[in-house]
């Protein structure tokens, strides 16, 4: 285990070390922990390996807090479990102190990159007044303004009951969900060099009137934000914009013109929080740690059976530990041609105008394909529980507090509720397929009465009719999936 | 049990509320959970209500995460066990990432109020590379710019071991501790009218012209904080100083400063936390379970019992639960004559000065006598031990990671390091003093031989005198105590 890498082995000479490290130590498997950014890196390295002649097998386990490295075939990565369990402690914490002083909204960040499931699992936890997913808002074109208004009319409304305090949680892409700000962003991002040498006119002068007008209305911390912090590649970091702060003071506005109209007579105290660096590194949940040592032990015997660009995986993880099943996927079996992100994942999208942090990225510089980030599945049953208790929450103060991690004891493991909700039975659905053709040759084989042999052929002709069909369609929509 | 009151019960109209609704519901006992603040208008309330004819006792049980309801008596209050290892499962994860991701230090503010206890004890279980506590610096009389040299010292030190990366954890109450920030933060409370009408040059022509000359030095974020954030009685909010920037800042700065001058050549980026609500209201400790449940017990049975103006306790809480000892403490006996603070207590002082958040104030307005909060005391054992370990932390990156509370398992009933630490025998002392003056008397009864009688009668009255003189001696320096 080498540890956490400052970046990503992409360039020509990250290639040339690593083939040569791989050679010098005769390696028979090179294990990779990461996200979608790194499963799209290392299926990359597989092809140059075997290209140039090294027999190292490439093996990645999916790994990051942040939710998104998930797809038919891998259920979760590790460490998300671990994440949201300390983010939701927090959150409990901070909900049982509002509601006993009563003085405070507490605008809450959650981490989470561009996809919302950490905000959505920590709802699900914790009963929060408000949760914002950037997926909704994206998908519902939300600009800042409704956003706004739907959080003073929450303000209102608990305000009538006497309540002038709350939680509301939001998502760290949220701000890039916005359709204006992220509009803006790739804006700010297009008018800047890159070198630092730009001054705050010089850029503003080179955005649509539109997003000038949008910068001019935002608060002079979020200005800063946008313009000042930057990445390496001078793009704007996303992590770094106080989004939370944003909506506590353009709420405050908004409260502020309403109390002037007789429409509102409350208090409204906000205090912020970035929940963000502090959950990352926690003692991993019994979950997490048998997760990761199972996704292992996979990618041990992959590496050592001769799989090379597969990621490990280990699937029906609502079940005891026991019953957990071990295998692996072609990487290739999940990655998509760049280009079409937009048209499938506006997650991707927004990431992929980003850039990302070191280490985590998603949308990767120059690669010709690559394996997507998964945003929150709004016809998900994760999503469709949360829209079912959420109108619950938001007047009845419901706060739950789950409490710290437990190593033994009755709720040790515990497995996060957006993973007991979700299906994943994909593979599941093909093994039972298979079961169902074979029967179908069994009950058709030579001897068998021309009636029965008559309906299994009008009946497969037709089916494999409509699957030609979808199959066409859905092609020219997404080519690789 | 009521709930977190908004306001302590100090005003007239307060005093006249309770009375009638202890008469009204025929009240035995009154039971208020609390610090310092509590206890001192708890005394007077026991008091008023003496005298007003109404039979309800007061009792006071130690509730409090600060840590600076402690004294001859308490060993400490509930609450500050739970606190400090949620803060530390926070401050141990930072540390394993900041040490995994070799990017970043970490500058982690702790609440606590005036005192340092709960830094002092994060410290202890965490082991940062600096920890900064206020009575410490107040101590020292170390300067603003002596605080930043040394921590710029500990920067460039760890550069040249290649290690640009760290965490810094300081107490909430170092910006009130550093004495020109003090006489700043006391000149602006002073300089401003409470009435919301004052303009910032306004301000500014009141104060010296060396808190002046600091107020310019300082960042804006911090000028706008001691100037625009203020509590109801019009003075600084110490807890909204967000002295972690303000020192992140100035090392930046004392770093760059020693860049352009060949002195340092590493990298220096910081992130600052603020670890405040998170930590309370969490779910408690087994320790703080056991603490609350039998001082509440004590309660019950002092006010059953006619005791009227106490404090509940529990003696000996380093030993298993089982030999906890419980009973109460006259609250007077923990009192202090109000203008004689300064002399006895630099935290005092300062939060004197400062006024208080409501529910939690110390030096209380008004009244004749209180209850002082304890700062850590430099003398004492926990303190000690920090000094010797904190010598290894520094380039060591020693870290430790407590992890979450635990319910069961073998840590579930683990106390504070400090508590460990820490010597609690002042009433154990009085018993093996009363041993001895019982065996003294045993032995000197009519028939014992004329030259013990001489002897112990030689030694008490040399004894009896240096004892007078003694006590004559602190009367003049502290009457109360």
């Amino acid at each position: 285990m080498l540890g956490r890498s400052v970046d990503k082995i992409y360039s020509q000479d990250h290639v040339i070390a690593t083939k040569k490290t791989c050679l010098d130590l005769s390696l028979d498997g090179l294990v990779l922990v990461g996200s979608h950014g790194t499963a799209s890196y290392a299926a990359h390295l597989a092809e140059l390996l075997v290209q140039g002649g090294v027999e190292t097998r490439v093996i990645v386990t999916p790994g990051s807090i942040d939710g998104d490295m998930k797809n038919q075939f891998i259920e979760a990565a590790f460490g998300f479990d671990t994440a949201c369990k300390v983010y939701s402690e927090l959150i409990g914490n901070i909900a049982t102190d509002g509601c006993s002083s009563r003085k405070y909204y507490y605008f809450i960040r959650l981490m989470g990159r561009g996809a919302s499931h950490i905000a959505l699992e920590c709802a699900l936890q914790t009963h929060p007044d408000v949760v914002l997913l950037g997926e909704e808002v994206a998908g519902n074109k939300l600009s800042l303004v409704d956003i706004v208004n739907q959080l003073a009319d929450v303000v209102c409304a608990r305000s009538d009951s006497h309540k002038d305090f709350g939680v509301v949680l939001l998502p760290e892409g949220l701000v890039a969900a916005i359709p204006e700000m992220a509009t803006l962003i790739q804006e700010i991002n297009g008018a800047i060099s890159g070198e630092g040498s730009d001054s705050v006119e010089g850029v503003l002068a080179r955005l649509t009137p539109w997003s000038r007008a949008l910068y001019s209305f935002l608060p002079s911390f979020i200005q800063t934000q946008l313009l000042l912090e930057r990445e390496s590649n001078g793009s704007v970091q996303l992590t770094q914009i106080e989004t939370e702060r944003l909506l506590a003071f353009l709420v405050d506005a908004e409260l502020a013109s309403r109390k002037a109209t007789g429409r509102f007579s409350g208090k409204f105290a906000a205090i912020t929080h970035f929940f963000g660096y502090q959950a990352r590194c926690s003692p991993p949940s019994n979950f997490d740690c048998a997760y990761a040592h199972n996704l292992g032990r996979a990618a041990a015997a992959l590496a050592a059976g001769g799989y090379n660009g597969y990621m490990a995986s280990v699937r029906n993880l609502k079940a005891p530990f026991s019953d957990w099943r071990a295998g692996g996927v072609p990487l290739t079996a999940m990655m998509k041609l760049a280009g079409r992100v937009a048209a499938t994942s506006s997650v991707a999208a927004v990431e992929e105008k980003q850039g990302s942090e070191a280490g985590s990225g998603s949308a990767e510089r120059g690669l010709p394909a690559f394996v997507a980030p998964a945003g929150v599945d709004l016809q998900g049953s994760a999503y469709k529980a949360l829209q079912r208790a959420a109108v619950e929450w938001v007047l009845n103060d419901t706060y739950r507090n789950p409490g710290p991690i437990q190593f033994s004891g009755p709720t040790a493991d515990d497995r996060t509720i957006t993973l007991q909700l979700e299906k994943h039975d994909y593979l599941g659905q093909i093994q039972q397929l298979q079961a169902l053709l074979d029967a179908a040759r069994d009950a058709c084989r030579p001897g068998c009465p021309q009636p029965v042999l008559s309906v299994a052929l009008e009946g497969m002709r037709s089916l494999t009719n409509i699957l030609s069909i979808m199959q066409a369609d859905s092609a020219g929509k997404s080519p690789s999936n």
